[in-house]
């Protein structure tokens, strides 16, 4: 059998990948990730063959994923965080999707064996990190426009202001990308209290994590970097402070029938 | 030191409970959960006191697991899926919040110290079963109007429809509701394609899992239960068929930059 894994391997603490997803890395004799994943991966991953492309190469990892594992070599195609979300397994069945439409040139793939094992994403280590900050109805927007125009976006956001979803922000700025994400606040306190609490996780899980709890007027992206995850509550989550201790959660829902 | 570890035990399939929540789980000499989430731990569980409050008394089991805590017993808060998904975490932090505001009677629970550990929720189980569902923006939407008036429902609903975002819908039926859900597809059908791919995953990860594709047009309360997730795609969403096998994703952006 022709096999591909495509394997969330979690946001970096190595007790937070599923066995599931060591099972299928243990299985593979080749390896396709972003070269930082694999170092954070290191005692999971000695023995294998690694490929390691450059971020922005997603494509073209995701072909050697598929022409590896069509050429007999079980292959583990790897990303942190949920790689179903943001992230390379939808690029592997839109390549599928072209050579089933005649679009590419690799009728092989189709007799690879694919299966997906979904990993914790940066919005639930983001909220387990402070609390509960998804106790309710949310939402995921990507600030990147390399792939969606920019009123696309903003639509959304806006959209996610109406319906007051928690909003959680990926790829909120980038190297040569800050200012959309002054501009979503700047959206979203059109309709949401300039008190909401609001979460800037860095580095979530890994050696050198930082939380911030802030508020969504003092939200700035000169505070944000690529490896950060910013979550802002909806209208009713609460920033709470226990002595030493902060956390952030969104209650169940709105009427508040919870007896006290 | 007083602990209560608050733990996501993923959608049921063992080998998708992260090593961390796997340790909290052994570390703690106390269990609370609703009964069925222990009987797909057992192996986990077995030499613990185990706690076990029927399903609508989750008040109940949170202040539960603050007092055996509070009282020195290690405790671990137990569901499945992601606990701060439409779960138990959030109950934690509002009893939390109530005893900080002097509107509960319980000061021991100050000095519990809580830890929150994240797990694979049905919304990432039932995207990677087909693929690449999550692959862009999307959102979760609770139709339990239990806690949220039906008003607000509907409104994030025909937000989640203006904004073209991935919706997962939780709780979209119960024993004594089940006339939500087709209203919530007759909102998204105003702004949405009929043949927009729609999954029905049932039991995800289980022995007894059933995973089914259809189209927004055909979904239909009669086919779903209340251990059953449905997605929607967004209007890009793609339903593609390789032989014996069928997936869905959605693709990462709008401007299919993609070379061919």
């Amino acid at each position: 059998m022709k096999q591909l894994f495509v394997v969330g391997a979690g946001p970096g603490d190595e007790s937070w990948i599923t066995p599931a997803a060591s099972q299928a890395i243990q299985a593979s004799s080749d390896l396709v990730a972003y070269g930082l994943y694999l170092e954070l991966l290191a005692q999971q991953v000695s023995g294998k063959v690694h490929h390691e492309l450059p971020l922005g190469a997603e494509t073209e990892r995701a072909e050697l994923a598929l022409n590896l594992a069509a050429s007999g070599r079980t292959t583990a195609l790897i990303s942190s965080g949920d790689i179903g979300i943001y992230a390379m397994a939808t690029l592997v069945f839109e390549l599928l999707d072209q050579q089933l439409q005649g679009r590419r040139d690799h009728p092989e793939w189709l007799d690879v064996e694919i299966e997906v094992i979904p990993g914790i994403s940066a919005m639930q280590a983001g909220a387990s990190r402070v609390g509960a900050m998804l106790g309710h109805d949310f939402c995921t927007i990507s600030l990147s426009d390399l792939l969606t125009p920019w009123e696309t976006i903003v639509k959304r956001i806006e959209c996610a202001a109406a319906g007051d979803f928690v909003v959680s922000f990926y790829n909120p700025v980038s190297r040569k990308r800050n200012w959309q994400l002054n501009h979503a606040r700047d959206l979203l306190l059109q309709q949401r209290p300039a008190t909401t609490p609001v979460l800037i996780g860095r580095q979530l899980t890994r050696s050198d994590e930082q939380i911030r709890i802030t508020t969504l007027a003092e939200l700035d992206a000169a505070d944000v970097d690529m490896f950060t995850l910013v979550s802002v509550g909806n209208s009713e989550s609460r920033h709470i402070i226990n002595g030493t201790r902060e956390w952030v959660y969104t209650p169940r829902g709105y009427s508040r029938k919870l007896t006290t």
